[in-house]
């Protein structure tokens, strides 16, 4: 695959260094706050590192350790931080079994690679659900096993890395995960997908306050630090999610489709305020549409129980008339963190709405440039940046590196 | 040694990386607060990266730079940090002479690769002896030599890898470790393991405040950011630790002890009041036994002076009845921060003792599960979360893998 | 070059892993405050890790991704950043386009490696003027060209890396950077260099109390946290800097010396103050010496435009009399942050002079000692640690090694 490897000549070790280069370029237009709102953290052209990830992998025979310190930051980079750093088996067949830091998948969005991603973040709602439970540098015990038509995973799950580091948590975290996905039908031009995923945190970590759970996400683009859905649920017992996952393949046409509940049951904290009793639900969407313009179509990775990028034919060489890849794509999603909202235990997180347009560019396998655009729609959720809503547009484009 | 390694086909140039991968799972039982006492940080099921270091070195001719990353952490993961980054030379037999960030070894129990150690943490007292002025990352000049029958290492030391990084310091530490260690008799079937370790801060760090110094230590189980033993000393001129290192091989069954004193002397500041003039004097001691079940039993290293782990036959292979190696450990350690408690001078520290057990397996010679159990007693330390001292018990398990 | 690389056989990938080690270890003599000073971060003898660089290099064909961690720092070690991490195309002749977070060089001693230095750290002139909108990973767009008899490069500059991590910044930096520098007279005994180097902020970063530019400078020897130059002038419109870069090699000797004049013109903040309204005009310059006393003297580096390090004949090996290289270098250097002195718009930044002398021993091409002594002048600028100016010295020697 490209990634550089050194092996002992009895094939018994084997240590590979690889890179995972994301760096964002762009900046937000007509992000204007209305009148009392907070102006929030919108450069009209500003960078982000969002993923320098340089995976480690060291293997003797059938046992391998895997080390990825990560450079790169959801929102503002600057700090270091780890992707995964984890102990595998792979001595059964199609078949890996993971302790430690890792990130178990969840959803067809969190199954792809983020160096394959259509656009260039996830769906706000595909965010929000891995976190509950799974996400980057998850504590994990699982494993996975793929065949030619479906693929299942399972894991339990403890604390986040570094989410005990001076955040005053005082009991940790544990849940699980939980995906099955398979291929109903497929042939040369056609792949139909289907998939179901769930996660549960049993318990959220405890704090000097209780147990509480922060629900956060920004506008599909990572260059602002300000998340419009920002939601504490508080007196938290446990929190769960499930959905349906979608996906088809027309020869360089792939559509997909996701929807995801959640549910947060209330803690024992009796005595609180009604506020705080009652259970709270949020939801959401993403429809997706995608479309390699040349090269060669995106193709369904079994290994991972998901699409994956397209393939370059020929070399950028304009001179002889290639030029890589290229493929456009469009989305609209929606993440719902409003719950009862004319009960006494009105949740008020808001809701945002994304319709989003990209073009991706592969001069070759290992490199990649990304446009994205974003329009942005957010209705009210009592923050200091959004009280009475917001709308706005972003232009971001991404320079990556993948080996 | 499975490390992986390039070199030129000259042989003047070689590079390795290496890996030593420790996380821990794990948690407290029994640990509940007294009347008035603050919780503190002891989850029932958490898990730390407690090291997660990329050993690189380079080396030309005989002289060779090392820098080693880690992801890990003491207590709580979360942050970045260095293990060491020296430059060596290594042109004289036997001898490795020494500049830069390093771990100049003090003690049976620090001169043991943390890969190899028979229980998860080393004795409360080691630590902070190590601490005074040794430990991970010291800047540190000097060098050591090895044969057939004894060790010897000097060191000058200087501050700890980011110790002048926000925290005040207007002038850094200096101090110097000792350490000569014998093997007075030794056969197929005995080792005999003698020694002497010392270690002195001459100068310890000032702040705005002077001159002074805190020992902290956990519960022997680095899952919690509670450390029950926290005392600072003010007004410090010097510090001083010495004491004796005595370890006994017999086939498959290793025993071991060390005792330490630890001496403060008071500074000049003679207008302080009286509990700042008078000389304070910290103590401990451990003693552990180690027995082998299968495998090859533990080894002396001579280039550490010290104790090296079990070693795997066959590699685990159930199938044909190999199951690697498993060891069986169990230490008792005191450490007493409690200093002329009847005088007017008293520090209360307080006393630590901790009872584990514990077992080791080897799949193979990289990778190693340990499970450790510790019943951990601590006397009163005038400290929130222990005013009239804490009992309780800890269970955890480390994935380990080291290349 | 001696740095460790795999390549594939057929030549289309390379990986290579290099090493910038820099350790430093001195203090400071007769910096005592004058009345009612504060007394500033001035051990008598502390360290600092100055550059712990690791640069990993990906090649694909003639595209390049470059990334080096950071585990050293400016003047306190114990964080972790980039020093680099961007992508490169090289297909045009002696041309490098460069995306991502880099160093676009500016000035004559910012375009040496720190590797090859004549003096421990760069004049403080050249710190100011390269942090304006280039410096150590900084985001930039951009190109060079160079060849035998000249060397030109252009970047467009955004943030440096990190600069919106928790700093309240709500729109970020634009800038951009320009040298051209040449060699017009050429021999085997003489070089003559000649160039200019210019840099523009055209809009700093904006925070909660608008456009501001923070000038802060060390005593040139990085062992102190404490700045006496350290001025933050409002209201910034933009700040531009330029000047000319003068060079001269006889046999062994090299001088040099470069002057530039900083401006900043003021924002529309027309309601502030009076001495936030005029222009403000800073200005630095230095020259230096340095002779090679034994090894192969300094030489004229055409990719960088700049002068570089000695070499070394023979490696060290006193007993066949083979002493490696040594030289000699001395420096003035004057920063000047004092502007408008007698005006209402008087920005009293203070003046900082340092005489240095310094002495660099190589035993051979990848390992240096350095040893520095700096005599640090400084006028009054109203800071706590310096209401009435400061003498003093300092000596320090570094470790360095370089892969």
């Amino acid at each position: 695959g490209g990634r550089p490897t050194i092996s002992s000549e009895d094939g018994m070790y084997a240590m590979s260094i690889g890179l995972a280069f994301h760096e964002d370029i762009g900046g937000f237009m007509g992000m204007s706050p209305r009148r009392g709102e907070t102006r929030g953290d919108f450069s009209s052209l500003t960078e982000n590192a969002r993923r320098l990830r340089i995976p480690i992998s060291f293997r003797y025979k059938d046992w391998i350790a895997n080390i990825t310190p990560d450079f790169g930051n959801g929102s503002a980079d600057g700090s270091t931080t780890l992707y995964e750093a984890n102990v595998n088996y792979a001595g059964f067949h199609n078949t890996i079994l993971t302790a430690g830091y890792f990130q178990p998948r969840v959803t067809e969005e969190d199954s792809e690679s983020s160096n394959e991603f259509e656009m260039m973040e996830r769906p706000a709602i595909t965010d929000i659900v891995r976190n509950i439970a799974a996400g980057d540098a998850r504590m994990s015990i699982g494993g996975l096993h793929y065949d030619k038509r479906w693929w299942i995973a399972g894991y339990l799950t403890g604390q986040s890395y570094g989410a005990r580091n001076g955040t005053g948590v005082t009991d940790s975290q544990t849940g699980a995960t939980f995906r099955v996905a398979g291929r109903p039908y497929m042939s040369k031009d056609i792949d139909v997908h289907v998939g179901l995923s769930a996660i549960s945190a049993f318990k959220v970590a405890e704090k000097s306050n209780g147990r509480s759970y922060a629900f956060a996400e920004g506008p599909e683009v990572n260059l602002t630090t300000t998340k419009f859905l920002n939601q504490t649920v508080g007196n938290v017992g446990s929190i769960w999610s499930a959905g349906p996952e979608l996906g088809f393949r027309w020869k360089r046409l792939v559509l997909k489709g996701e929807y995801y509940h959640i549910g947060v049951t209330r803690g024992d904290n009796t005595g609180g305020n009604v506020g705080n009793q009652q259970s709270v639900n949020f939801s959401g969407y993403y429809g997706a549409a995608n479309y390699t313009l040349f090269g060669k179509g995106r193709s369904y990775n079994i290994k991972e129980g998901a699409f994956a990028a397209p393939g370059v034919d020929h070399v950028f060489d304009p001179l002889h008339g290639y030029w890589g890849a290229l493929e456009l794509s469009a989305r609209y999603s929606v993440a719902d963190l409003n719950s009862g909202l004319n009960t006494a235990g009105a949740v008020r997180g808001g809701q945002q709405t994304v319709w989003s347009a990209g073009l991706n560019w592969y001069p070759n396998r290992h490199f990649r440039f990304m446009l994205d655009f974003n329009h942005i729609i957010v209705s009210r959720n009592s923050q200091l940046y959004d009280l009475v809503g917001r709308d706005g547009n972003s232009v971001a484009g991404r320079i990556q590196a993948a080996f």
